[in-house]
């Protein structure tokens, strides 16, 4: 970003969230890991050890929106935004119980041959994995909660590698039980609702150039977060990258 | 606590949760401000404005119990604990609706005779009330989420003050509307619930004696924030302390 694009007129909201669309060129849907795991290459090791990486992640969610709703003033956005924690950890409300995507993650490990133990323990988990993750998680914690909101936008280009996952996995990789698919199933639907009020929020508060322009810087921060944690990983189960 | 005091053996589980209880002498159920508040001698403005001040306390809480969940990496504390922020913020869950505290002391406000506008703004709130507010949000950020989740233990007295308001209010203040009192009696039966949760976490985390005088710091602290808001206030609308 050079002077001359600050003094630049805002985008109109239609080309601005084209130009975060366009960063899923930058998604891990392209990292060597996943095109390995999705074409249906990867050995059972290889399965299992993104699985139990991952599960860092999955347990840093909660934590991360957490993060945002602390740092949010706005009561509407955090009744919203709350629901994110409800799907990962889980609840009973009344009459509706959901397990959550943690329980259901595990399951996945499960079913690809994992103990469940061995998944909690985080014993598999790389470094390179973990400070990817934590960076993700003290950026929520410190930035402006817009900012944090933004940085989840990679979930305009989940439901593509989930649904890669679900169609690809079975036939691929017969050995994994096929009920510990659910996570994926229910990702898919939970991400389209998710990246709507992300996607609101975002075009609403970054309504200048300057500021359009960190968004991007934004999304492109937590790419490279996804990004890194598939390179730690293969380079630990021997993905060429 | 001198260093003979560190070097006594824990208290049993019984003994610390009675020193625990103790500290409920410190509540500012005391302070002339809720004396004068509770025993029906205040006027109109004095009722407003604390009404007023103490909703930037309101607002606090969810942003408060929103960091502990953030600091917090046990799942099943969590899945517990988020029932605080349900609780205040409001929720539509399934079939389950609340309309949340936030806005049940928002309509206590306007039953008093405060238009909307001006509990929202916070226009009345005094500094030495946002000062104490913002003491108690900042340390449950910074906090060991277990002692953040101790200095909530200030419910183990609130269903008696708030059994007060019910019990006198509508006799000393009829010109309130009775139906804005419901947020008291909401927090009777939430606040006797939340305690449980509070209390085991304290019990089961602060079991050597160095850990029991801090938590009786922590739960002391948290008087504080109380107590300052109160000062604050009765400074504000002359009421003698």
């Amino acid at each position: 970003m050079n002077l001359s694009d600050l003094q630049q007129p805002a985008w109109s909201r239609a080309e601005f969230e084209a130009r975060l669309r366009e960063k899923g060129k930058a998604y891990h849907i392209h990292h060597p890991m996943n095109v390995l795991l999705n074409g249906g290459g990867a050995s059972r090791e290889q399965i299992r050890g993104w699985v139990a990486n991952r599960f860092y992640y999955q347990i840093a969610i909660p934590v991360k929106d957490a993060a945002i709703l602390s740092n949010c003033p706005d009561r509407e956005v955090r009744r919203s935004w709350i629901q994110r924690i409800l799907d990962h950890d889980g609840f009973q409300i009344g009459e509706t119980r959901d397990e959550g995507g943690i329980e259901a993650w595990i399951r996945l490990g499960v079913a690809a041959g994992l103990t469940r133990e061995e998944i909690l323990d985080l014993r598999h988990v790389v470094p390179g994995v973990r400070f990817a993750v934590d960076a993700y998680v003290n950026f929520a914690r410190r930035a402006p909660w817009q900012e944090a909101v933004c940085s989840s936008l990679t979930e305009l280009f989940a439901p593509e590698i989930h649904k890669q996952r679900l169609a690809n996995w079975p036939q691929h990789y017969p050995w994994i039980e096929p009920t510990g698919l659910q996570y994926f199933r229910n990702r898919v639907s939970q991400a389209r609702r998710d990246v709507e009020q992300g996607l609101q929020v975002t075009l609403d508060h970054f309504n200048t150039r300057p500021l359009q322009e960190r968004a991007l810087q934004v999304l492109q921060f937590k790419l490279d977060v996804l990004w890194s944690m598939n390179d730690a990983m293969a380079l630990r189960y021997g993905v060429r990258t």
